[in-house]
């Protein structure tokens, strides 16, 4: 693949230029091209620079308030509530960052429910942000339908994945941020445009049928991850990231997007724990190496998360390479 | 099979007067029998009297208290703590109960370390109680090392369950319970008594290999549900039901039984929200029916929990059978 290569601060630089360029005030457009250059530095693409083009296009049609300014509530003595003003998410996890933090080390847990954001993309920068201020964190959200209910034929839930941090010393944290669908969406379109097959656990066809064909499965409905148990999962997030929080449930995302395209509108559950008031204070760290130092002592392990790790160093030192078609893409949009 | 019919009642005064003649107290008897038949009630008999021999081992050894008196504290503004005074699981249940539910009411949010425990069982019984109380529950618990980690050949981690329930109105609550292992340890063991074969993604053999012979399996490690996530919700489980509230990662928890049978002593993790204070308070219920609707609407689902509480009907008109072999060895106990 043509690719031209650049270095995070230039990535970061076009994908500000570019979102200030079509609609953003400066604080909206770093806080969204500072997401994406996250995902590009830890090497997952599919959250990176790719988005571009889709969130632009959710500011032109006009769905995307690219000068929100999100409100910060404390509508409980343990729930903050953040109204993302219909702009994009990460200006949303900013806001409710500190407010979340502050409030679980004073309480112990506490709650943060995200509302009326676009693009809620991987949700391990969110955890990842929490565990490195010492805090245990779980992260929630729902989506489009795509995944059918256990025993069910007809897609219903989001792939809705859930995030989960837990604080090291001296070590970035253990992080994984994973679906309820036992393949990724984005994974199953790419099996169809390379035409390759798809586990039968992936999903089924329109009808129920088993199938392996990734064009089926899109027509059909995707599977959760062990069959009904992840099933069971997608249900509970569809509850707490959707009814709990006064947010759509997937299927109605459908009606609410109203086939206008660009990224989805939604909402998006946080939990954080501070460790250190759940009666281990002395310990929980070094209690939890003893585990991680378990797990590695296994041969073909590894930590969830650490991939990303060490991604970074190869980005900070070599840049990131993007395919020169989405460079001529992101050009004709500024 | 020979089996014994009895009424609940029964049942509720054939376990207690066992477990009293063993050593309980009358308060300990009565919750710990309790939660047997609450599980005979629901048609789980793998929950239910099977238990009481095992649980009479317990006392018996010493190491289980059958005079506990649970200590409830709050550590923190939202966590309360109950140490459950090497007792029986069901008599900290108690104590934490109201507590909790009262502190998620007042806060919005609130969580339970319960410590120093034996036999926590299924954990629909708590996150159901909660439900029951208008409040969305959550329930962790680690166990014994029976799974691999993901990549990894050795057992380590529990087949750690989580239990979710979500208050409905007019109906019973949503409730499910899963191991983060792809089968139940009981299943595995079953099946290789009346020689059957386990599908793949059960578990591997001590090197890590492929197979579907439950006994190869049973020396070797389970796997998680799902492969590689449903290890890493096994790993979150470790984590937050170990290190987080003070107590035993499952690898540690061999060392501590020092071969001498019973139940197992270990901690849990119950994190109560109150929906009311989430920013939905006059829809939240509402807009879950919704969901379940759109569920029931397909045919060949059913809600999570849905077949226990049908069981419930049946039981308290016909009782419920017990093996008969079981009826002799409990009368061999009193």
């Amino acid at each position: 693949m043509d690719t031209v290569r650049m270095s995070l601060d230039d990535a970061l630089s076009l994908a500000t230029t570019c979102l200030a360029k079509n609609g953003c005030d400066e604080h909206n457009a770093k806080a969204m091209a500072g997401r994406m250059v996250q995902a590009e530095r830890d090497l997952c693409a599919s959250h990176g620079l790719f988005r571009l083009p889709w969130c632009v296009s959710g500011l032109k049609t006009g769905r995307v308030n690219g000068h929100a300014q999100p409100s910060v509530e404390q509508i409980a003595p343990t729930v903050i509530r953040v109204d993302g003003d219909a702009g994009f998410a990460p200006i949303g996890h900013q806001a409710g960052h500190q407010p979340l933090a502050d409030c679980a080390r004073q309480n112990g847990i506490a709650a943060l429910a995200l509302a009326d954001m676009f693009h809620i993309s991987a949700m391990w920068p969110e955890v990842e942000a929490l565990a490195d201020d010492g805090l245990c964190a779980f992260a929630f959200t729902a989506s489009y339908p795509y995944v059918a209910p256990a025993g069910g034929t007809k897609a219903l839930y989001g792939t809705n994945p859930m995030g989960f941090a837990w604080p090291r010393k001296d070590a970035p944290p253990l992080v994984f941020d994973q679906a309820s669908s036992a393949m990724a969406r984005g994974e199953i379109q790419i099996a169809a445009r390379d035409g390759h097959s798809v586990p039968e656990t992936a999903g089924i066809g329109p009808n129920g049928e088993a199938t392996t064909d990734p064009n089926v499965v899109l027509e059909g409905a995707q599977l959760g991850f062990g069959g009904y148990k992840g099933a069971s999962l997608a249900l509970m997030i569809e509850l707490i990231a959707g009814p709990l929080i006064g947010q759509h449930l997937s299927f109605e995302s459908v009606d609410d997007d109203a086939g206008v395209g660009g990224p989805p509108k939604g909402g998006e559950l946080i939990i954080a724990i501070d460790p250190a008031r759940f009666g281990s204070a002395d310990r929980y760290l070094a209690h939890g190496e003893t585990l991680f130092a378990e797990i590695l002592a296994q041969e073909g392990t590894r930590l969830p998360g650490s991939r990303r790790f060490e991604a970074r160093a190869t980005t900070a030192r070599d840049g990131i390479e993007i395919p020169h078609s989405l460079n001529e893409a992101i050009s004709e949009l500024m």
